[in-house]
C-alpha cells in the first residue's frame, strides 16, 4: 500500500490571537486551551497513527521551536528562507514525499487547528485517501455549525463514493446572508485540508506553474543529503512566487471536476479569534486557561489569560484581557476581531517589537 | 504671635483607587498625578510655609515610608499602633503642640488631598487662623463645584468676620436630589480641614470624651522624652475609643455655635476615585501619568495606569485599567465606585494578599 505523509504547514501569524501569539511565537507553538499540549502537538499527535512520515513546513525563524516541541528528524523540519505563503510549501514537501517513496499519498493539515472527534477525522483521512486514487485533489470539507463569515465555503455536487462527493466550485468568505444560503444548501467550510497522490500534485503543478514544480522537484532530489540541502533551499527558493495552493491548484482543477470532498463533522475549529477560543474553553461566565488567577464580578462573557499575576475585573460585559509577556491587551470579544488593524497602527507607532 | 502647627493625619486606604493605593502603600505614599511628588509630599510642600512646624499621623506601619519621604524630625512622625481613626490621631498631635508651646494654633489637612490654587489655600488658612480666636473650632469649606454625593455638607450661617461666617450644622453625605438644594442654598463641601486653639480643642474634647483627653495629654508630656514614648503609647494608645472628630467634636460644637467656616474656591480635590483622578489628569480621550506606554484606540474616557510593560486598549468605553505591581485591574470609570466592596470579595476569596 502507498505510503501516507502527512504534511504540516505552521504557518500564519494568528493576529486575531495577539498577543497570545505573537510574530516571534505564533499561535501553533501556544497551548491555548490548557489542554497540555500545543497546537503543532496535538496536530502532529493527531496524524502519526496514520502517517508512515511527517513533514513540518514552517519559517526558519521557528524551526528550532518546532523542533523542541515535536520528536522529528531534523531533515523532516523544512525551513522556509522566506515565506511565500501555502503552494511552495506544501509543494516543497509534496516533492520531497514523492522523491523518497515514489507512489506516496500526501495529506497536508495546518498546524493551528484544533479537531475534538478524532475518530471522524480519522475517518474522513482513510476516505480521503481512497479517493485521491478517482480525482487529482481531495479535500476534507467541515459541516458548518453555523453561518460563519470567517470561512471560505465549499460547494459539493454529485456523489463520488458513499462518503465523497465531487466539488464544483470553492466560494471566497461571503456576506453574512450569503453565508447563510451556503448554510441553508449544504456548502461545506473549507478548512484547507489537501489530499492527493504526490504524483499528482506534481503533475498538476507542473502545468500550471512549471517553474516552480521544476524548482521544487529540485530541491527535493538533494533534500536528503543534507550539505546541499541548504544550497539548494538558499539559491532557489528566493526565486518562488509567493501563492497559495486555492489560487494555483484547488480553484483550476475543481472547475475542471478533479477535486473530490469527503464531508466531516468533527468539532473543528480554526481557533481563530478570542470569541473561538472562549468557546473552545467552555464559553461560560469566565472563559480562561488560568481561572485561578482570575477575580472576575459582574462580566459575563469575559475571556482572561492571566500572566504571572492575577487580574481583577469588575462590571464589563465581553471583556478580553491578556497578559503577555511584555505587553497587555484590553478590548472585547467582537472589537477583538479588529486586532489586526490595531496591530497595523502599533507597527506604524514604531512598536513593531510589540508584533 | 501665637505658633501655627500643621498637623497631617496621614491614613485611609483610598479603596477606591486600588490598586494605584494599597492597605501596604495607600494613597498618600503616591505621586497619582505625574507631579513629581506624592500627595503627602504635596500636602507638606503647601503646609511648610505657613507653619512653625509639621506633625505627620500615620500608621505605625508607613512611618518609615513617611520619614523617606518628608523632611522631618522623627519625634513630629506619630506613629499609631493601630487605627483610631481622627479623633485620637488629630487630639494627640494638638496636645503635643500644646506641651510645646502652650497658646500654639493647630490646623489638620489630610495627607491625600490636591490643591491647585494655594493662594486661596493660604488666604484661608490665614483666615481660620484669625477665627480661631473667636470659636472653639474652624473648618475650611469647599466652593462645590457640582451636587456631588461623595462628601458632607457644611450648612453656613450668618457672617462673622468679612471671610467667615458661623456653622448652623454638618450635613451628611446626601442623594443627588439633597446634593442639588444644598449647592443651591450655598452649602460647602466638608472637606474635613479643621483650625483651633490647641487649648481649645483640648478643653473641648475633655469636656467631651475626658478620659480621651486626660490619656492623650498624659502620651503628650512626655512625647520629647524619646526613651517614654513608646512606653506611653503602648500603655495608653490600645485603651483609646475610634471616634472621628466630626462626631466627637464638629457637630456637637456646631450644635452649640462654636464653629465658623472660611469658604473657599481653590480647585481642592481628595481624588476619591478613578474619574477625579481623570479629570485632574486633564479628563480627555485618554487620561494616564505615563501616556507614551498606552496604545487605546476607539476607546474614549479611558483611565490607563500602564507599569513596566505597555498597555494597548481597543473598543472600550471609559475603561479603567490598572497594572499593579503584582495585580491587574481593569474595569469602568462607573463601576469602580464599587472597588471597596470588589475589595471585600477578594478579602473573602483568601486573596488579602492583594489588598
Amino acid at each position: 500500500m502507498a505510503k501516507f505523509v502527512a504534511i504540516i504547514p505552521a504557518g500564519g501569524a494568528g493576529t486575531r490571537l495577539w498577543p497570545l501569539s505573537r510574530q516571534s511565537s505564533p499561535k501553533f507553538l501556544h497551548d491555548l486551551t490548557g489542554a497540555g499540549r500545543t497546537l503543532l502537538q496535538a496536530t502532529v499527535d493527531r496524524l502519526a497513527p496514520h502517517a508512515d512520515e511527517v513533514l513540518i513546513v514552517t519559517g526558519a525563524a521557528h524551526a528550532e521551536a518546532v523542533a523542541q516541541q515535536v520528536e522529528i528528524d531534523p531533515a523532516n523540519i523544512i525551513a522556509e528562507p522566506s515565506p511565500k505563503n501555502s503552494m511552495p510549501a506544501i509543494g516543497l514537501a509534496a516533492a520531497i514525499a514523492q522523491q523518497r517513496y515514489g507512489d506516496a499519498i500526501i495529506g497536508s493539515f495546518a498546524a493551528d487547528h484544533l479537531i475534538d472527534d478524532e475518530a471522524a477525522f480519522a475517518h474522513a483521512v482513510e476516505e480521503a485517501r481512497r479517493l485521491a486514487r478517482c480525482r487529482t485533489l481531495v479535500t476534507i470539507g467541515i459541516t458548518p455549525t453555523g453561518p460563519d463569515t470567517g470561512y471560505g465555503y465549499i460547494r459539493p455536487g454529485e456523489k463520488i463514493t458513499r462518503d465523497g462527493l465531487a466539488v464544483v466550485e470553492f466560494m471566497e468568505k461571503p456576506g453574512l446572508d450569503l453565508a447563510r444560503r451556503y448554510v441553508a444548501d449544504g456548502y461545506l467550510w473549507n478548512a484547507g485540508m489537501f489530499i492527493s497522490t504526490a504524483e499528482g500534485l506534481a503533475r498538476a503543478l507542473a502545468q500550471r506553474s512549471p517553474e516552480l514544480a521544476a524548482g521544487l522537484a529540485e530541491i527535493a532530489s538533494i533534500w536528503d543529503i543534507q550539505w546541499r540541502r541548504e544550497e539548494a533551499m538558499g539559491r532557489l527558493w528566493p526565486e518562488f512566487p509567493s501563492c497559495v495552493i486555492d489560487r494555483v491548484l484547488a480553484e483550476p482543477l475543481a472547475a475542471a471536476g478533479e477535486v473530490a470532498v469527503v464531508p466531516a463533522d468533527m468539532g473543528w475549529s480554526d481557533i481563530g479569534g478570542y470569541s473561538a477560543l472562549a468557546e473552545r474553553l467552555g464559553g461560560g461566565e469566565l472563559a480562561s486557561t488560568d481561572p485561578e488567577q482570575v477575580i472576575a464580578s459582574d462580566s459575563p462573557g469575559a475571556v482572561v489569560f492571566p500572566g504571572d499575576r492575577p487580574i481583577v475585573l469588575h462590571g464589563l460585559d465581553d471583556a478580553v484581557v491578556v497578559d503577555g509577556d511584555d505587553v497587555i491587551l484590553v478590548t472585547t470579544r467582537s472589537r477583538s476581531a479588529e486586532l489586526p488593524e490595531v496591530l497595523r497602527r502599533l507597527n506604524e507607532r514604531g512598536r513593531s517589537d510589540l508584533l
